[in-house]
């Protein structure tokens, strides 16, 4: 997987987990594409603080990752959903629509729930 | 939810989070049901030890759902996932028996998937 989509993923998950300050620089560097001089500048460090808090960050969601595995299992899960509806589509019939469409709108509630 | 029910959900989600004697004595408690008293004996420490060590570890693991809340998703996901399963009977049908099939395994192994 591409390194920043797999960061933003890892961040969605542990983010939370992270100090206010690196979840701030993470944010800066992967979702609002600065660059580390840009972020540097903003916060008054050096490009090497900047370089080392990130890195820091990154090691910390890994290291959540390789103890829960809660990417792996929501990529796992969403693959699974993606199935569910393609099968949902094929089941469709005049009589059973109404069905469908409450079994579709909790798929896509329990898709949500990660 | 009662309290051990509870516990045990914490721990099933964030147990690899605690250290290996945390999770030892954990199990000791909540999963082989054995009293502090045993649990001190076994150890070589102090009831007191033992419950400073289960009081630490229930905090640990109830500040890690305070942030990340995947017991609260996964039993949210689960709500869908019986829902669903009980959509997917009143769709059953001679002709879509296959399909039903289909669904319903990919529905348990999203629902394994926590």
């Amino acid at each position: 997987m591409e390194k920043t989509l797999q960061m933003s993923l890892l961040f969605d998950f542990y983010g939370p987990l992270l100090t206010d300050r690196q979840q701030h620089v993470f944010q800066m560097y992967f979702h609002e594409d600065l660059s580390l001089g840009e972020i540097a500048e903003q916060l008054g460090i050096s490009r090497q603080g900047v370089y080392d808090l990130l890195k820091r960050s990154s090691t910390i969601l890994e290291d959540f990752e390789s103890k829960l595995g809660l990417v792996v299992k929501h990529l796992t899960r969403q693959e699974h959903f993606t199935v569910m509806l393609a099968l949902l589509e094929q089941l469709t019939t005049s009589e059973n629509e109404m069905l469908v469409l409450q079994l579709k709108e909790r798929i896509q509630r329990a898709q949500a729930t990660s």
